[in-house]
């Protein structure tokens, strides 16, 4: 006996998510590759920038981590430079030793609208194949994936 | 003087961007526990069985490398353990003293076919979000995302 064969939507599903790596993949390459041409600078950087511009109060370290969706330890090796560098300040909680908040510094914002800037431009760039209209279309689906999602984890 | 406001479609490009990079990020963390959990196993090392799948006849180190997006040395480890687990197979290229040729194994063949089937079913249910309809809708978009992007590449 075979194996049962997938449904359309199982197979709907998995035709769309390759295309979905497929595009991540490019883009991603793409960016990295940009990040380090322009920047000198790496898109994990970016992207822990990007996640702190977005709380300018400041995160807990492990809400940073959450948010980016990747280990504490990572993230921990990423930020110590950013401190280093000054754009990226780090405050103790009061009542919790071992915890701690990290924001981004002046300096720090005036760096990432800087390049979030040009970040744009490349991304607009990069979509040029999504008519505006597709790329609502494609908002809207994802937003529902991403809605069920949050409600299985 | 402030700075131009992006026209409306590249605000449409950024937010279908940013919700795509959201559900990659989701899936891959999914998928990376779920591999470790269930096949005490990594993405990078399913992806570079899935790439050789997809070519019986072998590829390159190169072309597997160019395939997947990443640089040459990540994939040579990976490969390099799928040797030793009697997964992949590497030959040498006539005519070709410094290049390789890797292919799946026919144990490699049988693993990555009975973990690619209980992948399609991981995918599923975090697709859960996607009707059929919206599947298809999103692998038209893509579609046309990545052939714009193959012509700039």
């Amino acid at each position: 006996m075979s194996a049962p064969e997938p449904n359309p939507n199982t197979r709907a599903r998995l035709r769309a998510w390759i295309k979905l790596l497929t595009v991540n993949r490019i883009m991603q390459a793409e960016l990295r590759e940009k990040m380090r041409l322009e920047f000198g600078s790496t898109l994990p950087r970016f992207d822990v920038m990007a996640a702190l511009d977005r709380e300018p109060e400041g995160m807990r370290m492990s809400a940073l981590s959450a948010a980016l969706m990747v280990s504490n330890g990572n993230v921990t090796g990423i930020v110590d430079r950013l401190v280093a560098e000054g754009v990226v300040a780090r405050m103790a909680v009061p009542g919790d030793r071992r915890a701690f908040i990290v924001r981004l510094t002046g300096a720090g914002q005036a760096e990432f609208a800087a390049r979030a800037a040009i970040h744009a431009g490349w991304i607009d760039e990069l979509l040029q194949g999504l008519s505006e209209e597709d790329a609502d279309t494609l908002t809207t689906i994802l937003r529902k994936v991403v809605s069920k999602q949050r409600g299985l984890q």
